[in-house]
């Protein structure tokens, strides 16, 4: 295995997942993963660019950002690629009105946002707010377009809080997709857009930037396929059974 | 085409299916579908031998047949084949004791299996009762296995009721078969298991038979897989759109 300083040979920003990264959600805001507040520091001490690439879904930039700092990260919301922002743009270019199953406290992204007579539907981590009554009326949406169209923030099958695992978007999307017929537009990892955007925000090129997550395929294959390099922590969502 | 009488030469067994063929469930029990109260009371004093297949998973067969019988039907518990029962047998089988992810309405039927210690999930049309913690409960069930098996009690997308389509057990078996990296086992249609068995209790044929259903491909495609012929309806959920 070459040595670390020959695999990082000429990296000059680095993209960090936030949750099983940083922190593990849960109640009362989740508990920071040791070494991490201070690996952050060190990071943004140094002459290496540092972005946040997450895939947080359930919670406003504001409120995540909010979150972290209160835990001791050095973190502000400019410095954070997350799915709610990059969707509504999404949503203004192509004059699409979503139905919104989303949690609460990721709304506020959503305020400028059209939702009058709904031609979409954009879902989320909804976590608690994934009833049934909610999801069979963004399935009774999608029957009702001609040509419906569902905007996924992320793929991820599940997380890890600090009460043990938990269903991701992903699953969720995979349930609409199957009982509509059709196939999401996924915003967030592993788009190859997603990924581009947050080294574009941080003037950095892809062979120039390396990936650190804890999903072996949001985060590594996703990065990697946009020609960047990755590192999967152990920490997180991670397992010696499967790596993912 | 060829005259009715043609295609259905030595047909000497009817299976019907029910929701969205004989009635549209729904609040207040639901409402039949113009016709069929005379049209099963005709097959039965024909010289056919007439059974129910049905994928129902959210009430027990005591409760569907009661329901049934109030709305005109000539229908008794031993003549319907549904899904729960054909697990129990299975679970039995090969000793296994489920996690329950299923509606109360139809806990009675799976009423002398042991659920201790669960090394399998059950999964049937929960309707309401697919709350986020639950479907989480149920992946968590799955995630600690080292073997997980998934048994779905069918693979519908989705069902009409007198309000509008409703998301069937297919899809949320998706979201568990997505967030595990497994597949489920399918017991109820389109199994070709599911179908021999009510054959087998009918004592006809496959060649002999005819299937009756609204769904494309769990009543038809299931049904010819099987060597029967198969009739869809257009009613239930049928559409012009999707034949499905």
């Amino acid at each position: 295995m070459a040595a670390w300083g020959e695999r990082l040979a000429g990296v000059r920003g680095v993209l960090l997942d936030i949750s099983g990264v940083l922190y593990d959600s849960g109640e009362g805001g989740g508990v920071p993963i040791a070494g991490s507040v201070e690996a952050v520091a060190r990071l943004k001490q140094s002459r290496l660019k540092v972005r946040f690439c997450t895939n947080e879904s359930q919670k406003s930039r504001g409120h995540l950002v909010g979150l972290l700092r209160h835990l001791g990260y050095d973190i502000s919301e400019g410095e954070v690629t997350a799915p709610a922002p990059a969707a509504c743009l999404i949503l203004r270019e192509r004059g699409l009105r979503p139905h919104l199953l989303v949690h609460d406290g990721v709304r506020s992204e959503f305020a400028q946002v059209d939702t009058s007579n709904p031609n979409c539907v954009v879902i989320a981590d909804a976590g608690e707010d994934f009833s049934y009554q909610n999801m069979n009326k963004a399935f009774q949406v999608l029957m009702e377009l001609e040509n419906p169209v569902l905007i996924s923030l992320g793929r991820g099958r599940y997380y890890k809080e600090t009460s043990g695992l938990m269903l991701d978007v992903g699953a969720y999307t995979k349930a609409l997709e199957y009982a509509c017929g059709i196939e999401a537009e996924v915003v967030g990892k592993p788009s190859p857009e997603f990924f581009k955007s947050a080294l574009q925000q941080m003037g950095v090129e892809a062979h120039q930037a390396v990936m650190i997550g804890d999903d072996i395929v949001g985060d590594v294959g996703g990065a990697q396929r946009c020609g960047m390099r990755a590192l999967q922590v152990r920490t997180g969502k991670f397992s010696p059974k499967c790596g993912a």
